[in-house]
């Protein structure tokens, strides 16, 4: 899988690919990361890539001319290949665990645009663009670490990357519920004690206390989860308790 | 304000600490980031935090001694202070702009716990979490870029860290909309226009056809998002003919 980032910020991603899972997968050779610097595409004297909107507003715009130009030169190295373009913003539709799974499954490239200023010029979108994601309800300064969030969310997915198979499954989402509470050793520090039935042995009980503490959680915290969620008839009777608690 | 990031990679945040507005804001002292090492407090002799989790299950959770020992240095330094300790997880409840805005509002001091592995021991979470938060549904390697997402978010509430005033206003949630489409020079780009009335100087026709752009992009991405706007009659009417294009 091969990921290409736009952005006038190369260097935002300089602790992120050289960190941790992302680090071993690149070593490893599962995933590429190539940084395309706008600025280097910039025709003008000054290197501006940014001006004011037409209609006036606060801030400033990327404009069209190196956006085109970074583009094209992406676009002559992905001839081929399975590519969805993707332009990080709040203004798209918001990433989820399923939609990221989808764009490993379906893509062998994804070219990431991180916007900076105020935004970009539509015409760079309406040219360019597959799709507008966003990574959750919040505006932030740029599209470095939403491209960085997707991007570790998507590796995940990509085989050999994790290196326990079962990691993305039992994970919070694998089975639309949050996970429950978990606990290592010592069995006892300064006072607290892990609950009794993790140390009992008996695995069918463990697994019982964990769905329903899983149910329990996902109640109280994200009760919207729940309509997704696989349910019997004593779960449903679970969650009318907890709300009953409020 | 000042942000308190307890994590096992303090490197990932050099990039983050280092560009744009977050290192702006550091040298003009409005913000400061602290970050500590949690495996600096371990006092196991092959420096382990890490260990496997009751139970059974894929992975390996945070052990209670490194990070009890790690959050009672923090709150040394916090005495005094109007404090949040928050724990990123993807089982918290979701991160939103207004979120973000109370946090600044209401603290001076956030402590973020980074986790890692397949989670934390839940007795860390009981003694000293106020608060978990995600920031989207979907799971990541670690809390350190949801950390960074967070401080982005929540810096740009900070008095003077933005240089325009107006800039978290007319952001996409400002009002409740998404962002309508923007324009910058040239005005014709690769036989490409810019629409005519934004170069019209008509401002009230300007303002109007921002608005509408801004109803119809929220009507087509996000329709959840208009059950809290506030909207004309016309302009419910609009919204009824976007649904009908389907």
């Amino acid at each position: 899988m091969t990921f290409n980032c736009l952005t006038i910020f190369p260097e935002m991603f300089t602790s992120f690919t050289g960190t941790s899972l992302c680090a071993k997968a690149i070593e490893k050779g599962l995933i590429t990361i190539h940084l395309y610097d706008i600025r280097d595409y910039t025709k003008d004297k000054h290197k501006r890539v940014d001006d004011y909107p037409f209609g006036g507003g606060a801030g400033m715009l990327m404009t069209p001319q190196p956006l085109f130009d970074c583009f094209d030169a992406v676009q002559k190295n992905t001839k081929g290949k399975k590519v969805r373009t993707i332009y990080l913003s709040p203004g798209g539709t918001v990433l989820t665990q399923g939609k990221a799974n989808h764009l490993q499954e379906q893509y062998e490239v994804l070219n990431l645009l991180c916007g900076h200023y105020e935004g970009v010029d539509q015409r760079v979108l309406d040219t360019y663009i597959d799709e507008e994601l966003s990574i959750g309800d919040y505006v932030l300064t740029g599209g470095e670490l939403p491209a960085m969030v997707l991007m570790d969310c998507v590796m995940r997915y990509v085989p050999e990357v994790l290196s326990n198979e079962d990691s993305t499954k039992s994970e919070s989402f694998g089975d639309g519920l949050l996970e429950y509470p978990q606990y290592t050793r010592p069995q006892e520090y300064n006072g607290l004690t892990v609950p009794e039935v993790l140390v009992s042995g008996h695995h069918k009980n463990i697994e019982n206390w964990q769905r329903e503490q899983s149910i329990v959680k996902t109640a109280r915290v994200r009760p919207d989860l729940l309509d997704n969620a696989q349910l019997t008839e004593d779960e449903k009777m679970l969650i009318c308790d907890v709300k009953s608690e409020k």
